[in-house]
């Protein structure tokens, strides 16, 4: 019967040379990776987004992960401070992983201001250049007004900025560069949560990363 | 309609004010997320044991995904060399990572030789100091007599470190520190890939990571 058991295991396993292709893997997990990169001012609205679109994708079963400030400056990025040099690592270092995710069958969602389009160029890169066949790097411009943001500062960081405070702050005294050809554009100044979670949906099906 | 279409909605749907918590996303997801460290000195079988764990795993339909040399030191620690300092941060990231997918709801495995005791116990630390609750890490050592490592060869570094064109190579000019407690040691030289796959299946499913 030992045996047995042991031949009947061994006939229904082929082990492969190397990793199990994406292509099986998804098809084994009923699964499509992809990114979907939030970009955005301060208080723009993506991680309110990106929170309530990880809630609804979740609980219908689907492998989605947020990416953002508390699990990602306080874990992996945690040796990283504010220079020019850092801040481009740090945008670098979250392509890689949200490349990673998108890889092993999960929709990634990161929620930074990323305000640098070479930054997010190369993110975009990373995914769409894979060795192993294009991952979809979908950017969401969260595009939300200056003085809405301001008006909103919920951690008070514009009014820091504007006294002065705080060197940097994107919009205030440093550039946010737009995207020029984003997957999609919310504005969260005329659209509520809703509308701008079944328009992320709506991209993802379009896709072919979850279904219609 | 229209309204009665966005209201249902509406109804549907409790935005958090923060994240999904870990455990209402295990649960609808139905996984649950910890974190196998494989360690062990070059050619012991780390890579072959953690692929064919891992083709297991996503052919049963868990979410499983397998960090390892090839999509790491590539990618996200492609910036980092070979000095001390550079190895520490190599497998701190990797940690890092690790503890990321883990929180997903996915099987992180993670294949490197990971000489250091420290180095593996900082990772241990990341998971199981974890703030919102400890995240299961699972080191498996694959222990390997260097004698057969070295025999196995398939890279040819063994050579190339006692001809003294490698330095610092693990068993060779530098210490592979043993695991003192680790929760699982596989025995390559003498087990087979299945014997392992399985031993690592049963410390899963005892933990509760996946069905028995």
């Amino acid at each position: 019967m030992g045996n047995e058991h042991t031949v009947n295991k061994a006939t229904n396993v082929t082990w492969h040379d190397g990793n199990i292709s994406r292509s099986e893997r998804f098809k084994a997990l009923n699964a499509t990776g992809a990114t979907l990169w939030f970009t955005g001012l301060s208080a723009s609205g993506k991680s309110t987004i990106a929170c309530a679109l990880e809630q609804v994708l979740v609980n219908r079963g689907v492998h989605c992960y947020r990416l953002d400030g508390d699990n990602i400056r306080m874990g992996l990025n945690k040796n990283l401070g504010f220079s020019a040099e850092d801040r481009a690592e740090n945008i670098r270092r979250i392509g890689e992983v949200a490349k990673l995710f998108a890889d092993s069958g999960c929709i990634a969602l990161t929620s930074f201001i990323s305000p640098y389009r070479a930054d997010r160029d190369l993110c975009r890169t990373l995914h769409e250049q894979d060795q192993a066949g294009g991952i979809p790097f979908l950017e969401v411009f969260v595009d939300c007004p200056i003085e809405v943001c301001e008006e909103r500062d919920p951690k008070g960081l514009y009014k820091k900025a504007r006294a002065g405070q705080l060197k940097g702050f994107t919009g205030i005294d440093d550039p946010y560069e737009a995207p020029t050809k984003p997957e999609l554009v919310l504005k969260p100044a005329t659209m509520s949560v809703q509308d701008c979670v079944d328009a992320c949906l709506e991209l993802l099906a379009a896709r072919g990363a979850i279904r219609s």
